[in-house]
């Protein structure tokens, strides 16, 4: 069976081909600047690069130009065998617990959940629609970045604001990077043979969150309302006191909106290291003798390791810490870092082990209490996976 | 050496007079609605207890009023009994990081630092100008509700927000009840005869901050560059994503200062409970029955365990876990359901030394890992020992 994964942006759209028998991928690729002067795409298949510059003028000129590619490339021979397509969509407020086959109420519903993530839902439905008029038969699959978050239960997702604002207006803790958080916990479980786990996941890359989780279940996560709250990310500032927000507008003259994109896009590794928002630049800024990068880096880790400790302790103990994502997989100073910390709950890294970037590796001594992995993540197979098993069952 | 404890609020002026020799209290009042029609005053004294109505244009009205009572009623019978007067001082910003005897400079300070404490600090002067005003004579110490989190470092103090805000407009961490936590880390220090100890301390009231001190200094505490932050409170929401505040903006057709006053005043205990922001109404809610007292009281108890986990593991490791103010010093029932979350750390209460109100004791199972404690806080008495130590040192 083979599947397609997409992610769809305003502008862009990242996919992946699966073959679900041994779920390698035959191809993957990127179509940019879709409906802006100089659209191009790039697909990798068979240890090949393709890349061409073409004109978009939507999402639905890309999906026929993916498709005619397959085919001319020789990935696939007839648009028939792609039997399902599973698009990754950012919001499915309350009402999506799981994965879905896409309907019409459930493309209407993304809609309305636009006020939620008013940049993702709008730009992954471009991609729903331009696969439903190119390949109107296929059965196709949303998955929720916000479904693996939905068994957090409401003393944890409650926030301690008026409850009208929950009944109301649905103010509440959704979290975010489900679908890495859960194919972590998947891998996790699948290597060590067992579910009954008190996991704690470190999502860490430009954005970051942390996971709890429980029984295979999602117990608690660190980003919120928006991804904005949580740990400190490239650009994001994660927690901050909110009373900020009225006093810079006061002394910049900026709107709320100014000042909550400062927070999104100017804080973080960003706004305390004056200097980049990627943790390499930072680890090399602090190498050069910077104070700002040792800084950013420094409340970076306090963050993380602050979301481990409350995780710690809500989960009453910890079976297994994993990292993942750009950071989490490749820092090798982080996790460093980051566990050396943690001594007082035991943890204990394996300092030799840790010396790897980006491939599956317990990274704990043996001493450790807890064991400790790095786990490549991997949303597109996650996002296949689904889209596989949903489109089976509903055979 | 007998001493004034002035804690001064817009329309209101506490005192406690002290006899610093034994630290014995010898009278202690209110002064109400200054100002206002219906302007009253309450002294307590020898166990009697005066309560009139009186008119109070002003701060200097009061203290006229009160200097004139503490002769009438014998409890002094010259002004130059009184040899110093301590005033508590919410916001003493990056400049004051201890204690210090007014002078024209700290009067100019306090109120140039309004902008971080729009409310208080100016409430504060209106007492310390009229004590000057009618004792020219007497020395006068300031107290800051900030100082003792003056030690607290760059990587905790610093928001992961841009740079600039920090260093031009000095948004930052402050933290708020330092005069408490000072206590009750002094207080610890003697009952147990050593210095070097990790305290978490949790001053749990209407207002509620956690502190993690490490050989008496403040490494971090809970509050921010408000007292909005942190964990739950009676109507103050504590950690909050800000993204909420202009979405309920849009939704309620508010401004930024009626969304952060919602925050402030009508979050926390009251906002989940809809019943009051007092817990021990929220206790009664819960055994009538009402979910959402349930709930607030949850996620109060999930905010104090989650910092405590993490001061934790900042202390690495914690000596002794200590519980003060209004809810910590009487809610049996809070420190059990806090403790007993904290079995993964090695806390252990014990239920039948902790069935008590009010009173300093040791609570902790003899198999706790950390000692905890109840301890009555008394932010009077150290305003008091503050003001004696530095006139006397200035003599």
């Amino acid at each position: 069976m083979k599947v397609i994964s997409i992610n769809a942006g305003s502008s862009s759209l990242k996919f992946q081909l699966f073959d679900m028998n041994d779920e390698t991928v035959l191809a993957s690729g990127l179509f940019e600047r879709i409906g802006i002067e100089g659209s191009c795409y790039t697909i990798k298949y068979n240890d090949k690069k393709v890349k061409e510059e073409v004109e978009m003028k939507d999402h639905s000129d890309a999906v026929k130009i993916l498709l005619d590619k397959l085919i001319s490339l020789n990935i696939i021979s007839s648009f028939e065998e792609i039997e399902a397509v599973g698009h990754r969509v950012v919001h499915g407020r309350d009402k999506y617990t799981e994965s879905v086959l896409i309907t019409d109420e459930v493309i209407e519903d993304i809609d309305t959940f636009k006020e939620f993530a008013p940049i993702h839902n709008p730009a992954n439905l471009l991609g729903i629609k331009a696969f439903k008029e190119i390949l109107p038969e296929v059965p196709m699959v949303a998955v929720f970045d916000t479904a693996f978050h939905q068994t957090i239960e409401e003393e944890n997702f409650l926030y301690p604001v008026p409850y009208k604002w929950y009944t109301d207006y649905q103010v509440r803790k959704y979290g975010f990077h489900g679908t890495s958080h859960k194919f972590i916990a998947k891998t996790i479980e699948e290597k060590l043979g067992r579910k009954d786990l008190r996991i704690i996941n470190c999502h860490l890359g430009q954005g970051a969150s942390l996971a709890a989780i429980k029984d295979g279940k999602c117990v608690d996560t660190s980003m919120g309302f928006t991804p904005l709250t949580g740990v400190v990310m490239g650009t994001r500032s994660g927690d901050v006191d909110a009373s900020i927000i009225p006093f810079i507008m006061e002394k910049e003259g900026k709107n709320v909106h100014e000042v909550i994109d400062d927070l999104n896009k100017k804080s973080g590794f960003l706004g305390i290291s004056q200097h980049s928002s990627d943790s390499r630049d930072i680890e090399e800024g602090i190498a050069a003798g910077n104070r700002n990068c040792a800084l950013a880096e420094e409340k970076f880790i306090r963050s993380v390791v602050n979301y481990i400790a409350q995780y710690y302790v809500l989960l009453g103990g910890c079976d297994v810490l994993t990292f993942t994502a750009g950071i989490g997989e490749n820092s090798i100073n982080s996790r460093l870092k980051i566990v050396s910390e943690l001594a007082s709950l035991g943890m204990k890294i394996d300092v030799e082990a840790n010396n790897v970037r980006g491939e599956f590796r317990k990274i704990s001594a043996d001493d450790s209490k807890t064991e400790i992995y790095i786990v490549p993540t991997n949303e597109e197979l996650m996002i296949a996976r689904d889209t596989k098993t949903i489109v089976e069952n509903n055979r």
